[in-house]
């Protein structure tokens, strides 16, 4: 592979950012990778780690002659943060983000926007339970979506060269439309983080039950739901508040659905309840079948850890 | 280790059974281990695998001179399968199960219970998503819990004895009533399996989001919720409906806190849902501390299998 943009700066340096460092050094993408984050701790924790070529104090220095501007930051803060390096943007940039939510990301955005720079929001589908400076890997995006989501005016060139680097951070990328994406997204990440929040957040509630046998007994299913349950607060909250329409529409469809089986137990109704895990069976093996989970029992967890 | 019983017959031969005769057999804790499974298709797989010492068409048969019978049957037919051996059962042999159940399991099984026969209901908290002869191995206990369920009246001596059996097999071994028993289990395995269930029926729904893009676009948290929902069906068909007051206890539960995240969406109301989600990522510490899990990032998936 060869490089893609000559200074790319990232803001925020938490897993995501993390990873597209240790990526794009591993498939030599980018010139120099220099960084900013709020947090002085988070800076200072970059530069013992090796974090960045250049780790910058000021937002504006990190962003002034950057090809390619990351913003890896909560969704609820987007619009802020381009509000502050707007004037020092480089002429024919290009802007973008890696936000779980576009349509909110590209409304709060665009009305800071420079003439003369490109946005082009995208959406890495890469994650895990770990946040902050050190949980960065460079396999984090290997054969996993990114999704671009161009808006209207965007060059078309500037949507191809933040192709090549994203598929050189490991990724297969496709375009969508940012309704489109929250909607998908809602579905498979948003509606199962919130419930899997409200299934552990129940467990620890019950007072007959206590924390220390859910805990104990956790293997039995519980804790798959705790895995997504650590993922980073101040992501999640922004994440809801921001795509609230569409995860709001998926729960309530989940809530019926739920009701229904529900009605299922209470009344006995055993061929309703088997042939609606019978299908839910298939979709496992789709996504087996489609490279994005392992088949190994148990994720391939290994047995056996003793405490 | 040394054997625990002479002769262990295995009815049911799916993926608990078979994990308990490799177990069984890795630890040495068994003179013989017999086995018998309704379909005739089972008991030639197993015979071609090597699944049991002896494999037999006739459950009364199996049965005839065991020391220690377990019933790995789906939890809606041990009062049947009871039924049919009650009389061949040898005088002084302990007659144990592994459902996910157990009040229900105990109020089916003891009316057909022979005098000199023990029960020891128990329940090895441990599993995967594959199911049948072929799914078994020998570690799938190692440091997960067996939870013994003795009935009024059982000889201590006996339970003892099925401890021992369970430690060998890798379990650590804990005792506890039946009705607490299904409560904990409700909390930790019978609900989130529901909710799993549940959500990966709706993204099979929805229209507007194809089948395909679900599964393509699943590693951002919904391909958690179908592995767990990739369980076997008619297993999960008998816990819920024999666990039917404790499962609908904690679905209720579960919904009104659902609906209390739901309306702080709506209201946008983040400060309760950061520290909601704050709150929960404790409980995974919990589990990793107590060697429940693994902290390696998406459970130590590797990253970039293509497909």
């Amino acid at each position: 592979m060869s490089i893609v943009y000559d200074r790319v700066a990232l803001i925020g340096l938490g897993l995501i950012a993390s990873s597209i460092f240790w990526a794009s050094k591993r498939g030599n993408l980018a010139g120099e990778v220099v960084g900013y984050a709020r947090s002085a701790d988070t800076r200072d924790t970059a530069r013992e780690i090796g974090l960045c070529d250049t780790v910058y104090d000021d937002i504006r220095d990190a962003v002034r002659d950057a090809d390619l501007v990351v913003l890896c930051v909560p969704v609820g803060v987007m619009g802020d943060v381009v509000a502050q390096i707007a004037d020092v943007l480089k002429p024919g940039a290009t802007l973008t983000d890696v936000g779980s939510v576009k349509r909110d990301v590209i409304t709060s955005v665009t009305p800071h926007l420079p003439q003369g720079v490109h946005f082009v929001p995208a959406h890495p589908l890469a994650g895990t339970e770990h946040s902050g400076p050190r949980s960065g890997f460079a396999e984090l995006f290997d054969n996993r979506w990114s999704l671009l989501v161009p808006v209207d005016g965007t060059a078309p060139a500037a949507t191809a060269k933040l192709r090549r680097f994203w598929e050189g951070l490991g990724a297969n990328v496709e375009e969508m439309d940012a309704d489109h994406h929250d909607l998908v997204l809602a579905v498979t990440s948003h509606a199962p983080h919130l419930i899997a929040y409200t299934m552990v957040g129940v467990a620890d509630d019950l007072r007959r039950v206590t924390d220390s046998e859910v805990v104990k007994y956790s293997a039995a299913g519980f804790r798959d739901f705790t895995r997504i349950a650590a993922s980073d607060p101040t992501m999640w909250r922004d994440v809801f508040l921001t795509n609230k329409d569409a995860t709001l529409e998926i729960l309530g469809r989940f809530t019926e659905e739920l009701f229904a089986l529900q009605r299922a137990i209470r009344q006995g109704d055993g061929d309703h309840l088997f042939d609606y895990f019978t299908r839910t069976r298939a979709i496992r093996r789709g996504i087996i079948e489609a490279g994005q989970d392992t088949d190994a029992p148990n994720f391939g967890r290994t047995p056996g850890q003793k405490p």
